[in-house]
């Protein structure tokens, strides 16, 4: 803390992972530097691609992971993953799986990992994962890949982050085709097929294949399935490819632009958002204060609307 | 949208089924209307027992919702049904499979039933979802049952509104206890073992028992596991006897007032955001405004924190 924040920007810059690692913290933990942080380093970032990686626990998202991640260092390029647990509220900290599974990438400093679970309140998990993603942009990171667990709002607001969603399906894991998640089914840019050497795995490809071929295709663009063996590393090139394959397309239809200005439209809406609560709430005495009232409500001795009334009064916000 | 507000409020109070949807219809679409009805009801609410239903698709929870609101109905309790899938952000509508399946209580006026989608950005729908239980609290819903597809992190907020949160698991499904959620374990006051007389029934069932052993129990409540086949409409009333010992349990204890405190604490702060955010983005060309920003931002001509800075000066709120 010592450090001013330009010398911190530049170490971030440089790759120095302790840099990065302090920097990731102040963005959990939403503290002031944070922000002064991420103002210089906004002018270095855009050239990462994102690519966002979904399914259900079980279908062996994070050795795909490792293994995208292993394939992009053989060309020297560098990566960064954020492996999100947005399902699990009371963990609060690092999964441990991912810690042990990553050892393999431990003496590489072209690698850099973080995992991270939800902490505090409304939306605050995407906005620190675009952050970490904003960060490792910075930080030189040619691939940022984005590692979520499960299917619901909160992992698709993550996964829309990423310029390039992989929805990852395992043969029998009770993921038919039919209970599949709608809002699965419409973010995935790429299907992989994982553990394909299991049996089902052509029922399953059939069965996705019938239901892609239902969707309507985004700018030209038909959704593929890939089949991987993450565990034997088979299927990975093949993916990677599908992956650059996308990124022309989109790059060239103007899509990903369209798809980076809505995503700063959610983003400055949260800023914004946290801002005002901070400037509604912050301050000594702000979350007694808003105790007293939600009891005040729950006992029906005043109405909620009463009750934000006096609070954006008091902040001189009600004018 | 001709009759007053007051008359409004009166009607839904005294149980009529088109001002309630109406109603529900103004909630989702955020109408300046909503607001003033929400108002005149508040008062008329907080007897109303909220029932959270949660699990995997295709554990069967719309028919067991269907068949606890049937056990109730015999009673002559009233039920509202409020149906809710955040997973289908893209559908933003009503669920056709809800629709049908309610028929058989389409000549009941004592049931009231609406599905509701995710629409609109950022936490909105816990929010409808709160408004819309409270709306049928004051139109005298006894039980409110609160149906939720999934497990992330938007339906642990959703689930979270009720007084009494039920996750049901089915065998055979792939969701072994070890691949589960921590987050719906720790949330689940009550687990239904559903399709009970399938193979594997015991084996999960033990397995839920193993785990559910290693829980630290909340306030001397260890949540129990039911064995239901909704279908055939059994263990029906052994799950509505498991609710009525948890509310008695939670009523002694003063658990449910704090979790009323704690839940009316997070809606003061939504309602906070939404009212600040339309203050800061409404009016006419805000939304442009936001769109040119954010084109700014995507092509790094301009941080992030400087576009808040000016959206929060344009509307007076950089004091």
């Amino acid at each position: 803390m010592t450090v001013p924040v330009e010398r911190w920007a530049e170490q971030v810059r440089a790759g120095d992972v302790r840099a990065a690692s302090r920097a990731i913290t102040a963005i959990e933990n939403h503290a002031p530097e944070a922000e002064d942080l991420l103002r210089l380093l906004f002018p270095h970032t855009g050239r990462a691609y994102l690519t966002g990686v979904t399914g259900a626990p079980g279908t062996g998202k994070s050795t795909l992971v490792d293994r995208l991640a292993a394939f992009h260092r053989k060309s020297q390029e560098q990566v960064g993953v954020i492996a999100v647990d947005p399902t699990s509220p009371y963990s609060g900290g690092a999964i441990l799986g991912d810690r042990i599974r990553m050892q393999g990438h431990a003496g590489d400093t072209g690698t850099f990992i973080r995992s991270m679970a939800t902490r505090g309140f409304l939306g605050g998990l995407a906005r620190a994962t675009a952050e970490v993603a904003l960060l490792l942009d910075a930080a030189g990171k040619k691939h940022v890949l984005i590692e979520t667990v499960g299917v619901g709002q909160d992992e698709i607001d993550i996964v829309r982050l990423a310029d390039c969603v992989l929805v990852v399906l395992v043969p029998g894991l009770g993921d038919d085709i039919q209970n599949m998640k709608a809002g699965l089914m419409e973010i995935g840019d790429i299907f992989v097929l994982n553990k394909a050497d299991r049996e089902g795995a052509d029922r399953l490809e059939q069965q996705l294949l019938a239901m892609l071929s239902l969707v309507m295709p985004r700018d030209g663009w038909h959704p593929p399935v890939v089949r991987t063996v993450a565990t034997e590393n088979k299927g990975i090139e093949e993916l990677a490819l599908a992956v650059k394959e996308f990124q022309r397309h989109f790059e060239t239809s103007g899509e990903r632009k369209r798809k980076h200005v809505e995503h700063w439209k959610n983003r400055l809406v949260e800023l914004l958002e946290s801002r005002l609560i901070e400037r509604a709430l912050g301050g000594p005495g702000g979350q007694a204060r808003l105790t007293d009232l939600a009891g005040e409500v729950a006992e029906r001795k005043k109405d909620p609307f009463t009750a934000v009334n006096e609070i954006l009064k008091r902040s001189g916000l009600d004018h």
